[in-house]
This record gives structure tokens, sequence and C-alpha cells, in this order.
């Protein structure tokens, strides 16, 4: 039992490195599933599992039985009838984004609809168009099918031309360019891929669907401001109330527009295309940009209304219900479709409870492309226009974003800025990839440069905080605590060593080197003879000491690496001492270094080696490294890795910083009590030596070694 | 003073809370350099700036007037011609991969060490062809430059054709590349790129050079194959034992090959090269990758031996000085230059102090370009591809990397295995760009997916480990410690949730909505008169009681989510307790959570989002939410974005684990203990109803809330 003992954090316990712990609490054998175990879950087969995964190709068998007609059929009917005419009207406006003729808009609201309604997962949003893949798709044309107007994007005049051929082949680019996405996203749903939409974050979304709202400005731009030159018919009012009566009841903001020309409306429908393959090749880049973001934003709205309702839906199964819907959709000459956030909107806020009120959707849409479409010819092109534009200001207000991120999080700022500059510049399909690439980047980023920091003791208790934080901190001499708080892997190993060096104030591997050819000498000077060693310490007599700074070759250099090797010596040697006047060693008071882990997620094999190299370097200049905070598994991996060894011993691991730090204090106190045991008083001794002219057989005493 | 006392870990202080602690130890103020700060600095000019940069761009200017001639020039002058003849031999075999006649091989082995000479930091680096390179650059001249024969890569049949003037268009294209690829790294080294060769880690550059080596192997495989067919002069032997002692004594393997034809050595120099503006846009991205790929390789050599010598080296200048050579050595028709692993071993290890043994080597080379060039016309081509592939036998080995990778860390051993994928399937720049992509995409991976567990206390003192891995466990009651070891940001906040979910058994908004429904039709029988308020609990009368599921629109779902209002209630109501027989809510056991945020290295905004929603859920159906292990810098970064509010604020945060545990049991025995002195003894209640054909005016209480 715990027990606060009045209102006191009290505790007890004996001090623990890791393996002093693992000795007292045994750890239970756990069987720990491989790779191989992983594969073979995936792997198996049986007939439940198949019946299964069956079932989940088509969700329409699960809810369809389930269907309360009393309670929504209703809702569901008012819903659709809703939705139905939003989406005419979405369909020919985003048709212009695609800078096809309007009727196949209504093509793009109806085919994808049906089969969604058998596959999708989702109860909630509308299929069919939506503006930033209309205009994907729409710069997919542009760039296949030059217009004979130097304006690319005047879409007024493209349909004065009277090449209907180029609208024919136009549309069958279009059509291609959808069946390709649908491959696309029907393969990747069929891999399991969905996944991949976890790495589009919301500053990336935000950012990448206002460049898009741009590209529609500026496409639409021109196209509005011709509306002045050419005088057409004057506003239908009828179809005013009533479409400003279904629009503003499912939008939020208010439209009002003037009635014109939209042209021929295609009546009936018309033969499925087959795809031209060449069209395929060229467009693939593009296609897979139009097959994820119709996919992220399909599902990013089905999450949303998944979450409010709580029913469940499956990213992989919304791919393939996309796929083919796409597939489907393009082959009858229908373009890219998703979701667009204002329909499902009206579909859901009206009543909608399931797919049916989209089926009912579908066949308002039907009815119009079959009996009633002709009664939209005279739709002005710039209602449409003003449509899409208007589905926009959502997407133009998230520029108010960049403020308030730039003061949140530097990071996300940045991502979203990016991301706008390059779905601009680059355009959206490449845009999307290398905003993707960046943001995954920043991730990087955020732990390549930790804020590493030393730690000092606050309250003389077990706290440990920024010793540039606190006044009255206690830091036990010669001890440093020194703090990463970030993984460290290949890009921050050397960021980390040159921290860790900053905070000690010394470079470890020249002390060592220098140490080594201090080393040198000193045998030297012991195989002239010149030195003695007494009970006391020793005696030197020399006459004009030279030291010869002689080059050191390859081999030489290296060996100054290695520990320093006392073994053939009748003494020990107190760097910290003076020693003979031209042999110059820095002191260093540091005797213990404490690494703080904690955050430390993980090593890679780069920094493993840096990190093994860092440790042997401290303990060979005879500093001890402590490593605390780390879990039982970061240790396990270590083993795993053959990171120890006679020198880089397991031992040095400890629980927490406390117990690192009384661990040293009960070193000290032992090595003061062997000490002071064995030797005397006098501790300490001093290294003279002869100097040309100066006194001769001075007795010179060199100290014995001792750490504090 | 910190005491170990009796070699234990003892400790007495208040139990802490972030504000609490914050109290009793008063933060300094610091103030933190901003952005503009970071800039200001920067962009700040004087002279001495200018004088540092002015001398840093020409690191000659530093060494040379410090050159002790009496002891270096002896060992450079030893190790420059040592270095001179394996360079001459390498030039020339590596001009093969470029598939260019072999005397331009000496150029590219003589123009780059003189610039570098001048402007490169590094004193040990041998400037020069280096195989993967030159791969790299042929396999460009190859893709421009289409032979006649069908074996594209065969380089013995090019050189028999009689069309010269191919070859001269080949060299073009060599040089072009070259000189792209210099301008590159000198733009570069200017914007202080140099950075990003912090990208390479070992595992990718292993792969990496693997790869090239295959390219190189299977390139040479088909010339060597072919050797057999034509009959050439026997081995001239001088050459043998001249090139196998220089050749022998600088790479660890021995060579012995045969010499024959390398056909016309171009006498003396050409005149400077004019860049062809198309070749430059057909060839960008491949001179990326050479640039960097020379850079990368150039700068891991120089720092190897920097650190070995103790001595700085800056890699933007090297970037400089390699662009530069590049420049110079391309416009008179050399190639890409960069170091050789086994020429720079050479120049190292046979005494090479400076660069001046560089120079030398450079004239050696170009003794034999003016004058001696002729007696190596003889030589065989096939001895220089196997010089081409002895030099690979080291890049080949690193085969058996893969089973120690995989052993170690899964992550290293698949960035090695795609890395060498891509770059046999992408061909080398492509394939690069593809690794580096695809290496910091695993950093992303590993922080993706945290092992998260459940906590508990082992040892009755304040440690506490993971659930699974010890027996005799001690959980308080009530009480869950969740640890997520990983940052949590956009990618892994729904995996973190998920497993949040797990380990607490069941899901916090769904029981928040069930009680809200629950609390409606609680309403709705008090409302009716049917709920009686009696000091002991209360009475309710029903008959027939029906609860009709009425279905609820968009807004009352909303509506769920808020938190639990019992204001305008007379009583209150213990979720755990049971309720009326129709009204059905899961019981949880949990009344408190701590997660363990030590390794949480920081969030971005969307896992903040996230995060608070979490934090609401759980607190709205009164589960205490306490988070530990926190830097003061995470807090102040909540703050920074609004994080808190009203219901989560900041007072959740605690100093650790334990601190955590013991505030839940203060809490519990307070509130014990205030219940207990107002209530008397029976706290529970039972709620009993009414049911049809049952009882009438049967007692009902309704229990008074308690949280444990």
């Amino acid at each position: 039992m715990i027990e606060p003992i009045g209102n006191q954090y009290i505790v007890a316990r004996p001090v623990y490195s890791a393996n002093a712990f693992a000795e007292d609490h045994k750890k239970k054998l756990r069987y720990h599933k491989t790779f191989l175990d992983n594969l073979k879950v995936c792997c198996s087969c049986s007939t439940q599992k198949a019946k299964r995964i069956a079932l989940s190709l088509f969700p329409i068998a699960s809810w369809l039985p389930a269907y309360r007609i009393k309670e929504w059929l209703l809702s569901d009917i008012v819903s659709g009838i809703s939705t139905g005419l939003v989406a005419v009207l979405q369909g020919l406006a985003f048709a212009l984004l695609v800078s096809i003729p309007p009727s196949y808009g209504l093509y793009a609201a109806f085919f994808p609809v049906i089969t969604y309604f058998f596959l999708g997962t989702s109860k909630h949003i509308s299929v069919g168009p939506f503006p930033v893949l209309s205009m994907m798709v729409g710069a997919v044309v542009l760039r296949l099918v030059p217009t004979t107007s130097t304006m690319s994007l005047d879409i007024f005049n493209s349909s004065m031309s009277n090449d209907s051929s180029t609208d024919e082949y136009k549309v069958m680019v279009a059509a291609t360019v959808t069946v390709l996405s649908g491959i696309i996203q029907l393969v990747m749903g069929v891999l399991q891929f969905g996944f991949v939409v976890i790495y589009l974050s919301e500053s990336l979304i935000s950012g990448f669907t206002t460049a898009a709202a741009i590209h529609v400005l500026v496409s639409q731009l021109k196209f509005i401001l011709q509306l002045q030159v050419p005088a057409h018919t004057d506003p239908f009012s009828i179809f005013k109330t009533v479409i400003a009566t279904g629009v503003s009841y499912g939008f939020d903001f208010k439209n009002r527009f003037n009635v014109a020309v939209v042209g021929k409306m295609q009546s009936g429908f018309q033969p499925p295309i087959t795809p031209d393959i060449q069209i395929f090749q060229d467009t693939i880049g593009d296609s897979f940009g139009i097959a994820i973001v119709g996919f992220a934003v399909a599902f990013s709205v089905a999450s949303v209304y998944s979450l409010k309702y709580d029913y469940p839906i499956d990213g992989n199964q919304e791919l393939i219900a996309l796929g083919v819907s796409n597939i489907f959709g393009g082959s009858f000459r229908g373009f890219a479709a998703s979701t667009s956030l204002s329909r499902s909107g009206v579909q859901e806020s009206t009543g909608g409870k399931t797919q049916i009120a989209g089926l009912l959707s579908a066949i308002i849409v039907l009815i119009v492309i079959v009996a009633i479409g002709f009664l939209l010819e005279p739709l002005q092109k710039s209602v449409l226009a003003a449509l899409a534009l208007g589905n926009l200001k959502g997407m133009l207000m998230q520029f108010a974003e960049i403020g308030r991120l730039w003061r949140k999080d530097k990071y996300d700022c940045l991502i979203w800025i990016m991301t706008f500059i390059f779905a601009i510049v680059l355009g959206l399909g490449l845009g999307l990839a290398a905003s993707v690439a960046f943001q995954l980047l920043t991730i990087v980023f955020r732990t390549q440069f930790p804020k590493c920091s030393i730690l000092a003791n606050v309250g003389r208790s077990n706290i440990y905080k920024n010793k540039k934080d606190y006044s009255d901190m206690y830091e036990p001499e010669g001890v440093k605590i020194f703090r990463c708080p970030s993984p460290i892997y290949f890009a921050n190993i050397q960021f980390f060593k040159q921290k860790l060096t900053d905070a000690v104030g010394f470079n470890p591997l020249r002390i060592l080197r220098k140490r080594n050819k201090a080393l040198k000498k000193i045998r030297k000077l012991q195989k002239k003879g010149l030195l003695q060693v007494t009970p006391k310490g020793f005696i030197c007599t020399i006459d004009g000491f030279k030291d010869s700074e002689d080059e050191l070759d390859s081999h030489q250099i290296e060996e100054l690496d290695q520990p320093i090797n006392l073994a053939d010596l009748p003494f020990q040697i107190d760097w910290n001492a003076d020693l003979p006047v031209n042999i110059v060693v820095p002191k260093i008071s540091l005797h213990s270094l404490i690494l703080d882990f904690s955050a430390v997620s993980f090593l890679d094999i780069s920094s493993m080696r840096g990190l093994k190299k860092i440790l042997q370097e401290f303990m060979r200049i005879k500093v001890d490294v402590y490593i605390v905070g780390t879990d039982d598994d970061f240790i396990e991996k270590l083993v795993q890795c053959e990171f120890f060894d006679d020198e880089v011993k397991d031992s040095i691991f400890f629980l927490t910083i406390h117990d690192a730090i009384l661990q040293i204090l009960m070193k000290k106190d032992d090595s003061t009590s062997k000490f002071n045991s064995s030797q005397g008083k006098d501790a300490k001794f001093d290294f003279t030596i002869n100097t040309n002219g100066g006194l001769r057989n001075r007795e010179c005493q060199v100290p014995v070694e001792t750490k504090f």
C-alpha cells in the first residue's frame, strides 16, 4: 500500500541502478511477437475471415436490412430532394472549373452516387463534384488540350468556339483522368493504403485548400470580369427565388445571382468511353494527386459525421468505394467525384440518415438529365461561377490562420505557408506531394535541434530542473547533469555531441590525447631514470629537460585515442596536480557526468555508435558517466545491438537522476574513507621539476591517484 | 546539501503539482532570443566580420604561412609522388566509367587539385575522380549520346568506332555536367547549405555505394568478358611492378593485371569548352545528384582525417572549393571530381601533411599529360577495368551489413535495403533523392507507433514500471497510469487516442453521450413529477414507464457532447449505482487517469487539439486527468497556444507519477472524511423503479454523488 503521510511525499528505498533493481525485482518472461508472427496473423486464412472480408466489401448488406423505414424514410426523402437540387447546380458550376460543357457536371453528380450507395461506409456524405478536385482535373484538361484562345483559362470564349470536337476531346481527357484516379484509388484500397491520409495534417489541408481556392478564383475572375461585354437576358426571377431558397438553405452565406445562358444541355446519357492509354501515361502523376486529394477530403468529412453519429467508417473501404465510383462515373463521362463540404452539410442537416438520401439526390439529378435539363439552358454561367466562388469563401477565410499559427507553433505555420506556396507554384498535384514531403521534414526538424540543458537540484530533495531557471540551485562539485529532450539519431548525434562538449566545457578526446602525450614523456623520463619512486612520492633529477616535439605519424596518432595505460608505471598520476614544467595538460574538475535520457525515445545505429564513442572518451579521462531515465526496452535494445563491452558496461544505467547523484556521493564517501585510512593526512602532493639553472635534486613528488 | 543516508534513497518533501512547485520556487526571468534577434545577429555587418569571411574563403592564407618546411616538406614530396602515380592510373580507369577516352581522366586528376589547393580546408584528401561519381556522369553521357552499338554499356566497342566526333560530344556532355554540378555546389556553399550532408546516414551511404558498385560491376563485366576476343600484347612487367608496388601499397587488396592497349592519349591540354545550355537543362536533375554525392563523399573522408588529426574543416567552404574545382576542371574537359577513399588513404598514410602533397600529385599527372603520356598507350583497358573493380571490393563487402543491421535495428536495415533498391532501379541520381526521402520517413515511422503501456507501482516506493513486466505490482483502485514514449503529433494523435481508449477499457465520449441521454430521461421523469426528493433519497411512482426512443436531430446530438449539467436538478446522480430499469449507462470504475508524458518531446497544433478533446471527454465523465513528467517549456508552450480554459486547467500538471498518486490518495481521504462527517454511515442508496405489473409506490432512492 502507498500512503500519503501528512500530505508529504516521503520515500525510503535503496539506491537503484538498473541492474540492482533487476536483482531485487525479477521481470516476468514475456513473449514478444516477432515480425514473422505478425506476418502469420496477417496472412492467415479461414472461412470466417473470408466471409468477413466479403461482407465488408458491401456495407449495404449490413445497413440496408437494419433500415428503419418508419422513422428514417421521410427524413431521407426530404434530405434527398434538397441535396439533389444543390447537386444539380453544383454539378453545373464545377463543370466550368473542368473547362467542359456544364451538362457533364450532371453526370458527375449522378453516376458516382449509385456505386457509393452499395460500397460506401459513410451515411452522411454527398458524393459528387468538389471544386478543388474539379480544378485539378481542369488543369490536366487545359494542359493536354491547348485552346486557340490566348487566355488559356478563358472558359467563356471556349464555349463560343465552333469546335465542338475540342469539347469532345476535353471531356474525353477529363473522363480518362477520372477513370485513372479511380483505378489508383481502388488499388490503394485493396492494398490497404488508406492510412496515407494520416499524413495530411490540418495545417497542410488548410494551406492546400486555400491555394486551390486561389486557383479557382483566378480562373473564374477573368470570366466574371468579362461579364459586362455580352448582354444577355434578364434575371429569371423565378429561378432566383427557387434557387435562392434552396441554396441559401444549404449554404451559410447567401448568393444572389442573375440567370443567363448555360448553353446546350445534353439530354439523356451518352455511351461509355474507352480510355486512351496515351492519356493514361501522360497524366499518371496528376491522377495520383487527384486520387489522394479526393480520398482525403471525402474521408475527413466522413470522419466528422462518423464521430458525431458514432458509427465506424473504414478508410480502405472508402477508397474502394470512391475508386469504383470514379471508374464508373468516368466511364460515362463524368469527372472526378469526392464530396463537397457544403453539399454534405445540406444532406446531413436536412435530416439525412443513410445513403438512401444520396440515392434520392441522384434521382433528382437523373430527372434533370433526362427530362428538364432544357430548363437550365438559360442559366447564366456567371451564376455558376459565383456559386463556385461562394463555395470557396470558407476556404479563403483560412488566410486568417497564418497569424494564429505563427503565434502558436511556428512549424505548423511554416507547413501552412509552404504548402500554399508549393500548391500555387507547382500546381495542385505536384504541390501536394512536395507539401507532404516538407511536412514530414518538419517532424525531423523538430527533433533535430533539441533544447539541451544542464540540470541542477532544486529544494534539496529529488527534484532537478534547468539550472538557468531557478536561483538557489545545488550542483554537487565535479558533477554535471545533462539533459537531451529528444530522440538521438543520425541527423542530430553531432549536434548532441557538440552541445555536450559545450556543457562540460572541454573536449574529452582532446584531453585524452594530451594526457597520452604527456604519459609518453613521463615514460621517457622514467626510462632515463630521471624519476625515482619513494614511499611518499618520488624524486626526479633533470638537467635541461627538453621536450622534443616529435611529429607523430598516422599510427602513433591513433594510439593517442586509446585508454590511458599506467600498468607499466610504478606510480599513479593525478592529472589535476602540477606536472613537469614542459608537460601541460588542461585540468578538469569534472569527475561524474549524468545524462538524462528520459525523453530520448530511440537511438539508431549511427547515434549508438556516436554515443558509445562519447562514453568511451569520457571514461578514458576518468569521468564516470551515468545514464538515467530510460525504459527497460531501451537497455534491451542496446544489448541487442552489442553496445556494451568491457569498457562501457550496463552498470552505468540508473533509475533516476537522484539515484545517480546519491551513488556518486556514496562513492566519494567510500573513496575518501579508504584513502584516509591508508595514507594518513596529507593526501596531495606536488609535482615539481628541475629546470635549467634552477635547483638541482629538488624533491619532486608525484601524487597518488585520487578521484576528488 | 544532499546526503546519502545509510546507502538509502530517502526523500521527504511536499507533494508538488507544477503550480505548487512554481509557488515555492520562483523561476528566474530569462530573455528568450526571438526569431528576429537571431536574424539580426546573422545579418549584422562589420569590417571584422567581412575580413573574417574573406579569409575563410581562402584557407591557404591561413595554413601556408604556418608551413613547417623542415619537418613537412619531405613527407609531402614522398606522399605527392606516390599519390600522383595512383592518381594517373585511377584517372585513366575511371574515365572508362564515364565512357570517354581514358586520357581525359588525367584532366580530371589534374585541374581540380589546383583550385582545391587554394580553397579547400582538408589537409589530407586527394581530390580527383571517384568511381561512383564517374558512374553517375557516365550514365548521363550514355543517356544523351546514344551509341550505335546495341549494348549501350559496351565501352570497348565504342572506342573502336571511327566516330571520334561522338567521343568529342561525349566529352562535351561529361564536361558540361561537371560544370553544372560545380555551379550547384558553389551556390550551395555560398548559401550555407552544407548541412544537408547530415541527412546522409551511414546506412544510406552504405546501401548507396553498394548499389553504385553493382552499377560499375555490371558495366565493366561485359567489358571484362570480352577480353578473350581480341588478343593483345603481353604484360608490361615493368609497369606491373611499379604499379603493383604503388597500388598494392595504397590498396588493401592486390591487383594483378596485364597491360595492353589504352589507345591514343591526348598530349598536352585542350582549350576550354563553352557549356551548352541545352545540356544544362537536360541534366539538371543528375547534376544535383552528382553535386550532392560528390560533396558527401569528400566531406565524410575529410571528416575522418579532421577528427584524427584534430583540425577543423568547414562543410560550406568545402562545397565552394569543390564547386570551383569542378567548374574549372569541367571547363578544361575533366569530369566530376570528388575524392577517392583509396587514393586519399595513400596520400595520408605515405605521410602527406598538407595539400602540398596534393599539388605535387597534380604535377606528376601534369608530367604524364604533357610528356610521358604515350608510355601508357599500350596499357590495356581490362587493366583499368580491373583497377576500377578492385576499388569496389570494399563497397561490395557491405552486403554483409544487411544481416548485421537486421539483428540490430530493423529501420536502419530497411533504409539500407530501400536505398540499394532505389539506386539500382531509379539510377544513382534519382535513387539518392528517393533514399533520403525514405530515410526521413523512417524517423517519422519510429515516432508514429509508440509502444504505449500501462504502468504500476513496483516495490511500494516511488518506482513505476510497465504493468506487464513485473509480478507483485500495485495499482491503486480506480486509477490508471498510461505512458506514451514518443512525441505526439498529427500523424499519431489518433493512434494515441486509440491506445488510451484500449488501456482504460471504454470510450469516454460514448459514456458521456449515454449519461447525457440518461439525464434527459431523468429530467423528464422529474418534470412529470414522478421523482420526489426526500432527505434520505427520493421516492418515485411510475405507472408503465415507457422509454420512448426519440430520434435526435443534428443539434441534439451535438448537445450530448457537452458537460453533464446537473444544476437544475435538486439531487446528484451516482452513475455507478443502479438507474431506472430502462435507463442503462455502462458503469466505470476509473476515477483518475495519469498520463506519463516524460518522453513526449513535443506536441503540434493537431495533437494539442486532439489531446484537449480527450481531456475534456474524460473530465466530463468525472475522471480526473493528471499529466506528469513534462518540462516547464512544455507547459509554457501550451499556454502560448491557448490550450487551457475553465475546464482544462494547468493545475492538472504534476512533477512525477508518485506526486500525482499521492495527490489522488489524499483527495480520496479528504473526500471520505468529509462525507462520513456529514452523512452518517449509509452512503449508498439503491435506485429502483416501478415496473408494469410490479409494485406501486415502491420506495426509490437516488444515491448521492460520491467519488470512490
